[in-house]
């Protein structure tokens, strides 16, 4: 399959209705939409919505049904980035290539903007559909828990917690489990739920998301070590600046790309019985592990 | 009824089922949990949780249907104001007699503490049930609407930006009605809601809601401007000094005296047709108005 072409017009898909499911620019008060809009249109690969598309495609489900599950997913994303680069958190001045939220409108108005794309991803959410096995509620505690203070919140706690300290690899295997891959498994999970995956299917789709998720979070940081800044969108090197938990500092960068490789095989193997419409999982595994070697 | 009875019950029950619904202090990262709890659990009155009850009752609900909304809202509420606390908001250092979060815990864990108790209302939320006349969906979709970038966050980004200017009535009751009345009424149709309300009963809860929360913010202006910082556990008078946009500073405090008496009796011939089981939102009305005169 051409996964550039898939990825592409997944994209657009997703930007569209994101562009349909949000307020406009001009919708009063237009200072808190503009903010939204510019953090949530900043050229994102829209990996996690893709992820739950492909899911719910490996899974037999409807595309119109995942979207806007997809979509809940990528403003709690774009949320997370948003105070992650306040100054009060990460302090990151660029993301993207182009100045972050609190640069352009102030600490006030980013803190309100990822208030804001974490709220209207409920709203969102709020326009899927339960399926026999899945109740809204399911599906609404599903979301919840991903991005709550034991998942993607207690990654972040952990992350700002380790700055300056010597991290053990279990300590940073608890960070990126959390910070990354709990966002990225639920995202995928949201898709298999939304096409009324069985048990087998959620399990194995589960696996794949925790094996994913983990390899993604270790070749982003080894993209942190061995890319320019140009290229990556924001500063490269920070993390190691900052000392902050990343493998190539906690284990080296060779070890990180064997355990990069060794995770995105076991996502593979994950889903294995899983027929051709799984193709686009696998060949996103092996994009995502593909990028930075 | 005896309101001080009725008020001191369900405080107590709301304490007791957001102790059981939040993660304890000592779970990881317990951080984040201790500053949750300690922003959750200071002593507030529980308003919008005991509307949320009395607007079940009223329409003749189940208590242990509508509690799971009721503290949802209440979590709303506290995120809402720990996020207005933060020094690029409106930048307090005490709230209900206390430090706020931020004082206590930092700037970052303040904000994460704040993303989580916006989160854990979802999750909380998710413990309700759908009843024949209001879906899953209509439910969240009721919260989010609230609590998102046009109501709540719209009252908070007005405040921010009329602050040092001078503002019209129009401008003042826009702020209120966002900020302070939709997640009142918000909290009176969940409960609504909850009880199967038919489409009349609704009407009318929600007309009482928007008369009663503009009532309750036009009080608080008030209040900070008669009362003592001692009393009030906050800064008195700090809105004026800060030229924040209030009711007696646009209208005087004897029109606002006469607003805040309009309002409420407004609010009362709103829910006129409903029997004894109103009596508790009644009082309320009355409660609220009586506390600073």
């Amino acid at each position: 399959m051409n996964l550039d072409a898939y990825l592409a017009v997944r994209r657009r898909a997703v930007d569209c209705a994101l562009n349909r499911y949000l307020p406009k620019e001009n919708v009063a008060p237009a200072t808190i939409h503009k903010a939204m809009r510019y953090s949530l249109f900043a050229g994102g690969k829209r990996l996690r919505p893709i992820l739950t598309l492909a899911a719910a495609e490996a899974c037999g489900g409807k595309f119109a049904h995942a979207l806007p599950l997809a979509c809940a997913m990528e403003c709690i994303h774009t949320y997370s980035l948003v105070h992650d680069d306040l100054p009060s958190m990460d302090n990151d001045d660029f993301r993207r290539g182009r100045p972050t939220c609190h640069k352009v409108f102030g600490n006030g108005i980013a803190i309100l903007a990822g208030d804001a794309l974490l709220t209207v991803a409920f709203e969102i959410a709020a326009r899927a559909k339960p399926t026999r096995r899945y109740s809204m509620n399911d599906i609404l505690r599903e979301i919840a828990v991903a991005a709550g203070s034991r998942k993607l919140i207690a990654g972040q706690v952990a992350d700002l917690e380790a700055e300056g300290k010597k991290v053990s690899r279990e300590e940073l295997r608890y960070i990126h489990e959390n910070k990354t891959a709990a966002m990225i498994t639920t995202s995928l999970r949201l898709g298999a739920m939304s096409a009324n995956a069985n048990e087998k299917q959620l399990r194995a789709i589960t696996s794949f998301g925790r094996a994913l998720g983990l390899a993604f979070q270790v070749i982003d940081d080894i993209l942190d070590v061995t890319q320019t800044t140009e290229k990556l969108g924001k500063s490269a090197g920070k993390d190691l600046v900052a000392h902050k938990a990343t493998y190539p500092a906690v284990i080296g960068l060779e070890a990180s790309r064997a355990e990069a490789r060794r995770l995105t095989s076991s996502a593979r193997k994950a889903i294995a019985d899983f027929d051709h419409r799984a193709e686009a999982l696998r060949g996103l595994a092996n994009f995502l592990l593909d990028r930075e070697f």
